[in-house]
């Protein structure tokens, strides 16, 4: 039941222009309506074979006609997440990885059932913390930082790039350790002996600038899902400032949420 | 301390060629790292007067070149979160809402802080629920649901689309409401008696199709962070199962995060 009365005869306009416009704002709304539907299919392991059922059947299963199917495959094509094979029909092609939102958590640790994650180490090293990291990490502006850049990879594909400031008392041990193969997550809580505590997280999607896009092997303007994230030690102490960009093909962040506290 | 260490002198190469780039690969680096700190100062207030400081200012207290600082700038202005304005300097223009992430709460409720939230909406009526709806609602597939499509502003901008079901006993009671003006979690509040329970959540950052941008008045291909959620009512049933499309550039999700459950 679209609010197609929303949609004026305007003078000049002839009303079968203004019919034709209706349809077409319909199909869209009804074509977004069922992509969402199948991209939860999708995500959620709905279509174990890999492939899609038949566009008439997704047409009957969802009440839908064909050319609804046929925009709304279309949507997840462009989203990367389904191909259309000849002879085969539309494949399921881009997997979505699941990072937990319920618990604090490094990529390797939440990520460990669907495959290895490696770190290229693109940048490490001192330097001077500017004023808004060394406020968050409560050292003195200028004090010396260890700053990481690392792109981090899954089973070998492109998953971030994370750009991670660190006090240089906790930083200096992490010199020499394992970074390619291990979580820095797991790596402070060596370190500093004591548990991770909480972490203040800020979400948003953004358009990839051209050099991001280009280290994540992504399209330029790919949306990316953005993490800042400020973690401290169970002591209280924040040890840790994180931006980190997803690949928004290949990220979702699933968690639960309650009414009362 | 870039890794210029992994850019390779190829045949037929001259050695200022990769020099070059390396430079200019640590520049994009240098960018996007300044480029994240102040989207953070922006996003927290941290430029009060509405103008950033002169370029100079900038590059003084971040320790980073001109050059550096300027495309730092260029980053954050195809983000639209500044615009430079002859004879004033770069202003900021986009404000992003925080939405909260800790609690589950409606889009009025999370933001009442920043203005009012009014409600377009575009679609509302009883539909078949097709096969995952109603799994999810936990209604015979094929059952009647009420299917509702709505526009969300803040202040007559617009912020979201909304796509949501809700199981048809409960959803006849919304046909008479104040969509309008409302949260949907409080009308099924009113509605039910009781309060809500959980939701679960999954966020992803996609880039809008065209009718959505249009809808959403956003440009084609704009990045979009996408909420799945299904919410219970605190006896356990669920009621309502949405898909949202926010502006990338009008909404961030923060939350608080522990190690430990």
């Amino acid at each position: 039941m679209p609010s197609t009365d929303r949609i004026r005869d305007h003078a000049g306009q002839g009303a079968t222009t203004v019919a034709a416009r209706a349809r077409r704002r319909l199909r869209a709304d009804q074509a977004r309506q069922l992509a969402d539907l199948l991209r939860h299919q999708i995500l959620s392991g709905g279509f174990d074979s890999g492939t899609l059922p038949h566009e008439s059947v997704l047409a009957t299963d969802y009440r839908a006609s064909r050319n609804t199917v046929r925009q709304a495959l279309d949507l997840l094509r462009a989203e990367g997440l389904v191909a259309r094979h000849p002879g085969v029909g539309t494949v399921v092609v881009g997997q979505k990885y699941p990072h937990g939102l319920d618990r604090l958590m490094g990529l390797a640790e939440t990520l460990h059932e669907h495959g290895t994650v490696t770190n290229e180490v693109r940048t490490m090293g001192p330097a001077p913390a500017p004023h808004p990291v060394a406020q968050r990490l409560k050292v003195a502006p200028g004090t010396d930082v260890l700053y990481i850049e690392r792109l981090r990879r899954l089973n070998g594909l492109p998953l971030s790039l994370d750009l991670t400031y660190i006090p240089l008392d906790i930083g200096t041990a992490l010199l020499g350790a394992d970074l390619e193969n291990t979580d820095v997550f797991r790596l402070l809580e060596t370190i500093t002996g004591q548990g991770l505590g909480h972490a203040e997280i800020t979400l948003e999607a953004v358009n990839a600038d051209a050099h991001s896009a280009a280290v994540l092997e992504a399209p330029r303007g790919a949306a990316v899902l953005m993490l800042e994230r400020l973690t401290h030690l169970a002591d209280g102490r924040p040890v840790d400032l994180e931006f980190i960009r997803f690949r928004g093909d290949r990220i979702t962040m699933s968690g639960q949420l309650r009414r009362s506290l």
